[in-house]
């Protein structure tokens, strides 16, 4: 049976071979170590939550290969219902913790958009990948796998490609191919949730020429593969999951660089090799249906700020709806970074093995808005929550308990009578930590960043055409072309 | 056969009874008096795309009552493709006319909102709405009608409520129930397309209490039915359009007052008369897709104005690509609007009569774009025309012809050697026409005011629910609900 | 006696030779013909200010030279108070009427400026013109002359330099230099405020290479000077000037293009003469000023569209205060390019010839906010003012007072039973002229595009020096140079 | 002498009673401590930067009393160019230090301020706070001090005025009045700069009626008076300045709690008590050269971010130029707050007392953006620098110089070959500093909220003289009066 169970899913990690360091520390186990048990609670309330007959619909489904139950994040998307799911289960996720669980969705992502890869090239090239793939996509619907998906390399000199760094480590890349699996080597950077994650899927971080056709990789990894060494990020305030007290939420996100050292991985495990011409469909698969998604985990982050937001008003001795007009502003970047996504998927269609693939102008499109209108969402939540909030301006928890002043700190952060001043200093700390705290996500340069989204704008869109609309209307009869380049 | 060509429509529109004025003057032929005529010629080119290979599949469907080839814009939209297909058609409109097409649109939203509606009414009420509508709609797809649909009303003073009003007529209202129909009376304002639709589409104005509920009423009437009287309102640069030259583009928009005084419609074209609770009904359906589908009409006039801002470019002697940025920024706003639309609409459902309705959250929440983005749009492309198109500060085009000094104003218009005069002078106007002329659509307005979209936008988003998400991740044990009210 | 009447000054018009044309017709008397008298009437109610009590301290001044009384925008601007007092004026003057004053303003500022580069020039070449300037001025104090400024050319092909352009007469240039003066041939497009203008003077379009030489040109020529032709530029609605009835104000602007074709300046009216290195100190200095200044324009229009709003607000039977978020957000956009030229004025300092220059950098910035923020303003006055604002969408005059159906109309317009309804008309009938109509002034392109005042902000972005800021507090200790070009 | 050195400086600071706490922790020497150290390094360089010739000019002047030269920052501001001082010298502390030094000039502008109410207190009352105000101010000078002022307080239920909370030390007050002087107690909160300080000069909080007249109390005291208990904040990331490494600058900010119980002040520190009338002119004289003032704040700290932007460009191995689209929309930003609070400040005039006061309108106005555009500067910031700067997301210095796979992490952190890892580090960590770190301040709410600002440009703009401005424009012959409110 594939839908696991909370239990289940912390045995799963707790049997990983340690390979994970912060501080300079190993840490031996994730569900219990402070620099990673809250990404773990995080993906955790994920498994609760397919359990929860409230939320069951949106987190669980059935495998379309085998009919059998299953956690919605190990699924197919063969439909534009089925991706639309991609995206409630996101924006609930955003809800539950706050933060980014980025082993839910990269590697579910991963796992579709490679099916539609495959496909391609075993067409072409008279592979079996795609056979592969579905053998490793029944075992993790089986297990009820955590993936992370790892894309964005260390990537060295932004001026010159893979094969021209001085590092070939600088990306992921073949090592040697031996007849019964792949020898890989190099650096993923700023990776999200392998904390909390079984496996990792490998996918190239960009289109690639054929000169740098061994950067063209995809496989799937155990988290805990020989070879791999990983280090967590720091993240803002990130110290203070270290401490006792209330400054800090229980569920969090955590980034990591990954380091593969001569890592072996068998065939049954690599789904692209050196075939250079796909690293590009990889990514236009990707970015379209990883982009239209985004936008409900920047969603549900913002509805989780409409809320903190109210909390701050309510413990200021004010009620919510004195800042019902920033409200709405925060409602209307929510719900357009969702609805833009949604509408993306809704103009995309079936990819070429049959798995939903958004359409690209307008996903692109949404990344502009993610990258952007979160901080404006950010800003607002401050703005209600006043100063307080702002910088998360107030003596920390250990201050607050003070057997010598703390009764002062208390008294002096306590507003309306009705609440406490502990209530009130935990929705400061939510509302500092969602801003501009450890509960930051990357949504400007995480899925990629706006530049680039935006040359995908403007390569589709048809500006000729446009002018000859234009031409027509104003009753031009000559042609009017771009002039031609000068050289 | 209901696909009918431009000549059945010019035909049809020239065997109607004159009663649309403007300056004091009575319009005999609506397809040859220059104040209308432009608005005739935009519906035409609908026609025309009808028949014409490239656009047949977006402006043609079969009936889902006859299964007969007719018109798309006298379809009924049950799915949530053909819901899209209707934001595809009016994207085109725009593209190929650079303005509103009023007879296209709002009377097709009409008929499909009242099926829904009339489903309940004849379910509460033991009324037979829906056979009567279901008549009237074979007959409209038989005979391929323009319909446009009237809800504005005048409404005089904006803190009163229609009964309240000094004039009866501020709203259009039912004055008399006879047996064999009713009577109508009052203002309609603003409403687009009149002058070159078959009939109009009437439906209240607002949600209505009781003690309105004369003013709760559906009709569809003739658009030269005895005791109608149209005026014509102005626009910016109208009376261009009374001029000879090229300082105006040969398509338009209109926007009429129509003035019911004691008009008879019989029952059988008679689709609410009184149901006072249904009104709301109403103004719910259609302002969801409305605001829904209208994100593609400003994204169709984007499109035609980044075109502009390409022939501007080239005529002046650079290339588009000088202004890509800005391009971009146009196409953002462009997809933004008409993604969201789609995205709404993915969101939607059937309604109680199975017609496909938008999601009202999203489509309003695309309202408030709606009435922002294009003035952006706007901006840029008088960004990237130049001084000649800020305000289409250059001669007219009769002095652009005149014989003494003509050759001066010609020579002085030449940018580019490689395009005429009249060339760059005629992509001036239009950028001028789209941006501050009589091609301006009314974004902010038009389908109800931004404000109102804010109001829904407010009321769905559930507050008390986000505040419960934040509480839990903030670890707060206590509740923290709104204060009460102080008396 | 330097401070003339309302009637000194339309005598002054009318006694000059007839050369400016519009719609294929020759203007006989610009105080009477409506193409020219609203401009006229605009400037006429500048020197009603000089005279009355409340207003006279902004509209009057002594003259530095000879302590007389004269008329501000007469006056040299030694101080940083003169110069704000150039600000404080054209605040007014669109309080007054609406729209913009080109008369006003471009040569005040030119007179100044000149004095500055005239210094330069004299000192480094030898000479005379600042004295000849001094007399010409003397003079204008004295004759309290109302003097246009002229610097935009034609232009022609925008990637060519003026001595390159096919046409030689695309920019105004010198053609001959004889003993006693110049003769001078060309085109200026755009020049504001010529019809209500007695003289022009004219600056250099741009800064120029030695080759382009005969462009770098400063004369002042009378309006009705020998061999100009002057052909009055289209604005939108601009026909409705020559309607009678109230669908448009009594005040207004006017735009020309300038046709010099062989005139002939005596030396005392000519202040640079092929002096090239100079023409870029003009546009230096000119801008500074100009662009500081402009800052008041828009926010003495915006003044007046918080008005408008205010107006519809009420006659729609609201109070304006309802609006207040919006009206403030109004304020905002005003009080902003209003302040930031203050400031840029007082971060400027005196120029070579004493006459104060305004900083560029933040001239230029406030440039960027000129060409934005007035959009912003009205859309907001759309949006307070509703649908008959948006596109100024109700009847025409003439239909309002139609004997036949004038009376439904007018009832249709009423809204507060307190106004009547011509008073709402008229209300909206100036929003629309303020944000769509002729009303509309060109802050975009006006006084140079943003797109070129974003260069002198870059320009003027010690990008270097904030790299060092930053790498000292970060503690790096290597240099961090940019990168050597690419070859 | 009163221009002080560093040593002086760090001299005064070791002498004073510890009674600052952090975590629990008595800070014993604010000098060495590391929760304090940051800060006062800060404001040493200030003094630095006074005997730096490079800048001597900004931070020193004479004393108007004595003639003797001072630091600038306790001077008196009696001219425009004074006052323009204050911006200046706050622009140059945010590019040496990156951030917020407090104690530079809250103090600075109570003391002018306060100048000026004294003046009309003396007048009314026949007290003598000015010539008590000239003796502190001279001891000031003399000494050097450096003066942290604090308006804030910790305020409790929002919705009731001081005198009805339920504690009375929600607000700072007098307790007693003897006859040598008077009692004090209560809570500011969020006070800048204390740590670095000597003094702190206690102002009211808000305007007051006369049943709060104890909260109208102004004071200056040693930052280690008997009785009062100081809690620093956390700040994010704070406790990186715990740790060694590079994970964070060597400057920084403080924001503290004061919490004052019975602290008794001599009469000759005493300069408003109980005189509730002038609370208000406080307020409105300290906001606005505040307000004004600030705008310099901000702008120094988006040139340090102009340059981080470039650091990051140069070592991920791109040219700075890049992005210059990007820093000059940083530079607009930055200029626009600064320039248009200097534009504030040549609006303003001379006070009661002599001392200058900003324009009230347009500081507020200014502080609506001080706001709002950092928030963007900052997204940019992180735009150019890419995903490592985003979060900071990269290893921590104690991992970069881990021995088992610090080599992994420097390595991947490489980016041109031409900087070091380290180098790139600092940078990244700078740029997470200054947009979501220790080094972010509070821009936001300090000095007050865009709410309040809001509020007083609402009361500054005159809508209805504007509205009288349209009705003139319009031709409109009736009055148009506001609607009179319904009871």
């Amino acid at each position: 049976m594939g839908l696991k169970t909370r239990a289940d899913y912390l045995k799963s990690l707790k049997g990983m071979r340690p390979n994970i360091y912060k501080f300079g520390e190993l840490i031996e186990d994730v569900t219990a170590h402070a620099a990673t048990r809250r990404t773990v609670e995080s993906h955790a309330r994920g498994f609760d939550a397919s359990h929860d007959p409230k939320y069951a619909q949106d987190f669980s489904t059935v495998s379309s290969f085998t009919g059998e139950k299953i956690h919605r994040w190990n699924s197919m998307m063969e439909t534009l219902e089925d991706i639309m799911g991609n995206s409630k289960l996101k924006r609930w996720m955003y809800r539950f913790t706050g933060s980014c669980n980025g082993g839910l969705c990269v590697g579910w992502n991963a796992q579709n958009v490679m099916w539609n890869v495959t496909a391609l090239i075993d067409k072409e090239c008279g592979t079996h990948y795609q056979e592969r793939l579905k053998k490793w996509i029944l075992g993790a619907q089986e297990k009820g796998l955590v993936v992370a998906g790892a894309l964005t390399d260390a990537k060295g000199d932004r001026s010159l490609r893979p094969s021209q760094q001085a590092d070939p480590d600088s990306n992921v890349h073949v090592k040697e191919v031996r007849k019964d699996g792949i020898v890989i080597s190099g650096t993923k950077a700023m990776i999200c949730g392998v904390a909390a994650s079984n496996e990792i899927f490998i996918l190239p971080g960009s289109g690639y020429r054929d000169e740098d056709k061994d950067y063209a990789v995809v496989v799937v990894v155990p988290r805990d593969i020989e070879g791999l060494t990983i280090v967590e990020t720091r993240r803002p305030s990130d110290t203070r999951e270290m401490e006792d007290g209330f400054d800090i939420p229980e569920m969090g996100i955590t980034q990591a660089f990954l380091f593969f050292q001569d890592c072996f991985v068998p065939n049954e495990r690599v789904f692209m090799c050196q075939e250079a011409k796909f690293a590009g469909k990889v990514i236009e698969y990707f970015t379209a249906n990883y982009r239209a998604c985004i936008g409900a985990c920047v969603a549900g982050q913002g509805d989780v700020m409409i809320g903190a937001g109210a909390l701050m008003a309510r413990t200021n001795g004010l009620a919510a709806a004195t800042f019902s007009a920033k409200m709405v502003e925060m409602a209307v970047n929510n719900e357009t970074t969702y609805c833009m996504g949604i509408g993306a998927m809704a103009l995309g269609k079936k990819g070429p093995g049959g798995m939903w693939v958004a359409d690209s102008l307008t996903a692109h499109t949404n990344k502009v808005h993610v990258a952007t209108l979160p901080y404006e969402t950010k800003r607002l939540c401050q703005d209600i929550g006043g100063g307080v909030v702002e910088t998360g301006c107030f003596p920390s928890s250990k201050d607050f308990n003070d057997p010598k002043y703390g009764h002062l700190v208390r008294k002096a952060l306590q507003a309306s009578a009705k609440f406490s001043a502990e209530t009130r200093a935990r929705a400061a700390r939510l509302s500092e930590w969602l801003t501009l705290g450890a509960g930051v996500p990357g949504c400007m340069h995480g899925g990629g960043s706006p530049d680039g989204a935006k040359l995908v704008v403007r390569a589709f869109t048809p500006v000729n055409e446009f002018a000859d609309y234009a031409r027509k209307i104003a009753g031009i009869t000559e042609e009017v072309p771009e002039p031609e380049k000068k050289k």
